[in-house]
């Protein structure tokens, strides 16, 4: 296949606020989320905690898409770890272990810089190999939240998704508040200094990945909600012409009414693919729930079966795959 | 290009023993030689250390072959962390942060298992790519060593290049005969029995280059003197085809009347490129040196200058990018 699957793990302080992420059970647990999600879709389970990723209510990790979609397709993944507090126990390039800081004290992230000139050096040997497209997903644990105070920084009117369906907007928007009030900015002040926004309120994936893509020449899909619009904004405000990139998520961030994902996109100029996956038959509640609001993307899910439908294989067989996967995971639980 | 060059860093504490290695200015420094010779080949010098890696008496590494040759090549290189003292500061893949014991005291090596399994990984994610060849050089001192307990444990009867013109072969033979003591084995003993070989007395590039190559299923070429001997020696025991293996090293390494690579590697069934690098006529006394015997091989040199060939530059042209490289460097250090 001439397209590689990037994972970049990131981590940011913000996670550990209560209420904030629901990418793991506990908000101590969102520590450990980014690197058993890379791990689980090398084995059967992860080996740095012995269960997969769950919200708090025990809905499974994103990963199962990315893995059943994977299973199918057969596409090949590079992991790299762009900043967290552990290395996964998998292969994984190594970029950095900085994670982001709590915006609301200090800079969420000054070593952006050396982040960016690396992740930009893999990418271009990447580019000189015959890999023709980067698909490019994420595990970042409160990872809406610095893509939203970026957004708004930047000057755009966007309110991102969440993995729960009860978006907690009202405590994204005080978090976010603070964090302006400590830098002593207002919406939109760093329009035109996405470095800025980037350095105050970011996360390690976004610096990655923003390396990477200046890294890169070729064809990039950034496989995820509106965590990817912030990398996309930062992108385009450095200068980068947005027609070689793509989003590619799901119908359930698109659907999201408590987001912005289309409008923003659209403000931005980077078109979107949205994967037609359906868990409402499921006979497992954690994955029916998808439905509802929950998890709704992540571990780059919805590029993950855009390459298994380029592959020739239907969102309804990724569907089926993941149940699939579920049925082992459960199976491995009640032995 | 549908190559990539894999870089594979290794230490052991054997480089430790006085007079084994000159693979550093001293003993102690050989520990920083495998990330400082990366990191040369990304920027115009190291930054773990200030300098290039060079002999006790100042020949420059032979990354500066290995970089030569991609500048004009320009070919993608990965760089893998196959178990070092420190992480080299260039995007590199982490599979193990262990170095390899000094076997004349205990086993070189209990973590082989857990390396190889995490290359393979590597290995099996780069096999579904469209990438055709791996070309595997390593930096690892100490390794002409280790590699040769690995084939006299397995009853090779080689002796190993060094990058010393005086080549120390008793003393490599009296720590050699002190391991085997300690294991308890005779030369030969362990001719059936290669990952045991590898635990006893190899070093964690073999592990790795062992794992990537059961992962890969397509062409390797060793990119490596007598070091990459003892990985076909441990490759072939363990039953994979010799036929899709290529060993590319230097003309130095196989005129070196010291050690035995072509017999061996016939004995091995391993075929063998030798890039015909001229450096007499250079400018520079630690380039010609190298004519006298003084480094021959390493960081993939050979390899590198056969990616250069295959892309259509002379041996010539490889060997006048070399010179202006050192010139480069010594234009650095008087400013």
């Amino acid at each position: 296949m001439k397209s590689l699957f990037v994972l970049v793990l990131g981590n940011t302080e913000v996670s550990l606020i209560p209420g904030i992420s629901v990418a793991g059970a506990t908000p101590e647990l969102t520590k450990l989320t980014p690197p058993a999600d890379a791990e689980y879709l090398f084995y059967e389970k992860p080996r740095i905690i012995d269960a997969i990723p769950v919200t708090p209510e025990g809905h499974p990790t994103p990963a199962i898409i990315t893995k059943a979609a994977r299973e199918l397709a057969n596409f090949s993944i590079l992991v790299v770890r762009g900043g967290t507090y552990l290395a996964p126990l998998v292969p994984h390039v190594h970029i950095s272990s900085a994670v982001g800081r709590d915006f609301r004290r200090e800079p969420a992230l000054p070593e952006f810089g050396e982040i960016i000139r690396t992740a930009k050096l893999l990418g271009e040997e990447l580019n000189k190999t015959t890999i023709e497209e980067l698909v490019i997903g994420e595990s970042t644990p409160g990872g809406t939240t610095t893509a939203q105070a970026v957004l708004w920084a930047m000057g755009y009117d966007a309110r991102t998704s969440s993995a729960s369906p009860e978006n907690p907007q009202s405590l994204k928007e005080q978090v976010i508040a603070e964090g302006f009030k400590r830098a002593g900015i207002e919406r939109g002040q760093l329009k035109d200094n996405p470095l800025e926004a980037l350095r105050q309120f970011g996360d390690p994936m976004m610096a990655a990945v923003v390396g990477l893509a200046l890294g890169f020449r070729k064809n990039i899909v950034l496989a995820g909600g509106t965590q990817m619009l912030a990398v996309s904004a930062l992108l385009r405000a450095i200068g980068e012409d947005m027609s070689r990139f793509m989003i590619a998520t799901t119908k359930w961030v698109v659907n999201d009414r408590s987001a912005t994902l289309i409008e923003t996109a659209k403000e931005i100029g980077i078109i979107t693919y949205a994967a037609d996956l359906d868990f409402s038959k499921s006979e497992f509640k954690g994955l029916r729930d998808y439905e509802n609001g929950y998890v709704k993307e992540g571990v780059g899910a919805g590029g993950a079966t855009w390459l298994a439908v380029k592959a020739g294989f239907s969102p309804e067989e990724v569907s089926a795959k993941v149940g699939e996967l579920y049925r082992r995971l459960m199976e491995m639980k009640s032995p």
